[in-house]
């Protein structure tokens, strides 16, 4: 990139950083920004700022950021609260638009003083024309370039991939990062929002809608400071990119339902649901189905309607999932004539034959197997399936044996997975799918919850629901 | 063991087991069931019964059960559903008093004869007293012996613990086994009921309640054939051992139902929960529940009531939890004054210091958390905590700072944690910790509900609710 990035492009795909309260003291904060920019392999130039040092981690360090040689396009600010209004005035100076505040002890602390500290930076920046991101965040991490500006280095074991990931929490930001490790699913970038003192979930939405390197944006939110913006701008990006919401503290939604001028609790967190869902933004209840929803919707196809297929490796499994399936409103539709005979072929007469299907005495045949997976993918009156196998060690085969079959399938229509086995037995495996657009879950419950919110996705975004 | 066992216990305990049927080709049960035993560390003796091998696995193999010259206490067959009722009296003669029938082909199946051998063979097994766990099951598994009966030697990977699964289906035995895996949870037993020829939910309830290896008995349904026997037997074992129900197949409780005598499907499931719910019975929604539950029920005390401290090293994570506690009906009390000024004087004013604890600003002060965590512990306005941190480079102390002391107080009052840190970081001090009766789950939602569940199985064994 040869043009100096701005604003919000500066924070994410800087060619230079500053650390201001770069530190190698590892109580200090400052030195584990310094241990995520080297050990995370950002390709820029990195400028470590500390007057009483003159190199950390065997980089030169310069006493002031007035003191870089050369041109700084984000600045990482450590520093003590008090310290940060004459650094922001520097970072004007210095000709450098993107900041990342993580100091805390601004608006969100009971001191009046941090509210006052937090105005200040807010006129300052506004004036300037400088992003911030924060005050009071962990930072943010782009697995892309990559740059990992936080204070966390293990953010850059997180897979690359294609969620984005806006949160008011740090702490939940750490947690998406921990379950995706534990499920192969992939971000470009996590972003810190922290106290938001002029950027909110709004400008994120509407900078990652633009961004190439961005499938689906997940949100987690607690209040928000301008509902009907962010209402707005998903709005304009609706149905052009996933957005998903899971908004906590329902105790706390003053602030939007003070905007609607309404009544009880419960009721402020229907409004949300209201206000997202005429915005085209799927909400979901819990950390987990945010996740397990993003990963569907970055690498799945969008069922055409609601006739879901199950077709299971072994009864129970299979059954948990209908279960879910009914509760949600799927349909467990008849294959077609055609598709029948053929699973009546495939199949011994000793179990399930019609939709659901239990696939289990087929087990040692793994041609029938793919003959049921392949019929019922080609059948027009199936809109998706949902395919659970348990592993045992006589069917060890058959997660091998159908992949190539349903990375071709499942590029039309979606094939939700659980796939199941005891670690490192159909790893591999499961990895090549999910790479390829299929998605696996840890149980038949959660692949079909997560089948039904691309449903109600796809009907959000039609205003059929 | 010096007498010899019968009825169940023989199919639990036995002293030796046969194969019927064994084998030597991967592509036949027999041999996967040979594995299981071998790999799986049985103690005591095998006899492979193959009239066309001299040895399997190197083991001395027999032509009949009556050529085997010693005492046989467990028998497990697969061979070919025809020859079972012949193998039956075989036992007789020989003395074998517990079956598991692996063997495929009787009541599940479409055709009349099915249903026809598995008559026979329920009559000579209950003329000759002998307990058939099956046919039509991947077997049983006491990881205590230990005895891997089953077709699948990877069952004998599962940890030991006190939790017992009674499963109707083969396929959610081994999701929940793989599930276990990933989070160390143990198993006493896991039980494949199979097509309950003579040995159904209730006996299997009466054998686990006395079975001092069995601490917690957890069950996934789908229809029930003697529904009021087991809710008697249920009953009966009431506030001695919990007890947890996944039901699943909602279209398929005609059983129950037709004996209430009642109409539709819904309502059929509601007089399920509410017959489970009268024996003492927890149930659940899903296998993460079902295995979330029966682990803290393994594990920790319950709670005297339903005041609830939600100590969250990042404000986040804590609010999601909260939030599951508002829905689910769990107070978050005040402290008691003392315990709220200990609190006070322990953080500093940057951060919410009523419950729910935001002990952020605390990071780098491991006392200060200690501090909070031993007055919360202490406070007798509290009956439970949800414990929740997310690593971070700067508190990777913090579960190893807190584990002596949770281990020390969770023993009077339940403590769920969600500590979560990438794979390696944390892994050893939260087995510590679920080793000693504090549990743990990968989400704060997680954390919350199964406190919430813990609650409701103490209202519903002292009927309170």
């Amino acid at each position: 990139m040869e043009r100096k990035p701005v604003g919000i492009e500066a924070i994410f795909n800087p060619r230079s950083v500053a650390v201001v309260g770069a530190s190698d003291n590892p109580r200090k904060l400052g030195s584990h920004v310094m241990k995520s920019l080297t050990q995370g392999g950002y390709p820029g130039k990195i400028f470590p700022i500390n007057p009483g040092k003159d190199e950390i981690l065997g980089i030169k360090t310069y006493p002031s950021l007035l003191h870089v040689p050369e041109e700084v396009d984000l600045s990482i600010i450590v520093l003590p609260a008090e310290q940060v209004p004459q650094t922001i005035k520097e970072c004007k100076e210095k000709g450098i638009y993107g900041i990342i505040l993580i100091t805390a002890g601004f608006k969100e602390i009971e001191d009046k003083r941090g509210e006052a500290l937090q105005r200040e930076i807010k006129d300052l920046s506004d004036q300037f024309g400088i992003k911030i991101i924060g005050p009071n965040t962990f930072g943010v991490v782009n697995l892309r370039l990559p740059l990992n500006a936080s204070f966390t280095p293990e953010f850059s074991w997180v897979e690359k991939g294609g969620i984005s990931f806006i949160s008011q929490s740090g702490g939940m930001s750490h947690l998406m990062a921990f379950l995706s490790m534990k499920s192969q699913v992939g971000f470009s970038k996590i972003i810190g929002l922290g106290n938001r003192c002029n950027v909110d979930f709004a400008d994120m939405v509407e900078y990652l809608n633009e961004d190439p390197e961005t499938e689906v944006i997940a949100m987690y939110l607690e209040g928000i400071d301008h509902p009907r913006r962010l209402m707005e701008v998903a709005e304009r990006a609706k149905g052009e990119k996933p957005i998903i919401a899971y908004k906590v503290g329902q105790s706390l939604t003053s602030d939007m339902a003070s905007q609607f001028h309404t009544g009880s609790l419960a009721g402020k967190h229907k409004i949300y649901e209201g206000a997202f869902k005429k915005a085209g933004v799927l909400t979901v209840e819990s950390s987990e189905e945010l996740l397990d929803a993003a990963k569907a919707l970055a690498i799945c196809p969008l069922p055409e309607g609601n006739n879901v297929a199950v077709l299971s490796g072994q009864a129970g499994p299979g059954m948990a999932a209908c279960d879910v399936c009914e509760t949600e409103g799927l349909s467990l539709s008849p294959f077609s004539p055609e598709v029948q005979k053929r699973i009546e072929e495939l199949l011994p007469p000793l179990a399930i034959r019609t939709n659901p299907v239990d696939m289990g005495p087929a087990w040692y045949d793994s041609g029938a197997i793919k003959g049921i997976v392949r019929a019922v993918l080609e059948d027009r009156n199936i809109d998706a399936i949902i395919l659970c196998i348990m592993f045992a060690s006589a069917n060890r085969a058959a997660v091998g044996t159908l992949s190539d079959l349903l990375l071709q399938g499942g590029k039309d229509k979606p094939v939700i997975c659980c796939l199941s086995s005891p670690a490192g037995i159909w790893d591999e495996e499961i990895k090549r799918l999910e790479r390829s657009g299929i998605p696996n879950y840890p149980t038949p419950e959660r692949a079909a919850k997560t089948l039904a919110n691309l449903l109600r996705y796809k009907k959000i975004v039609e205003k059929k629901e």
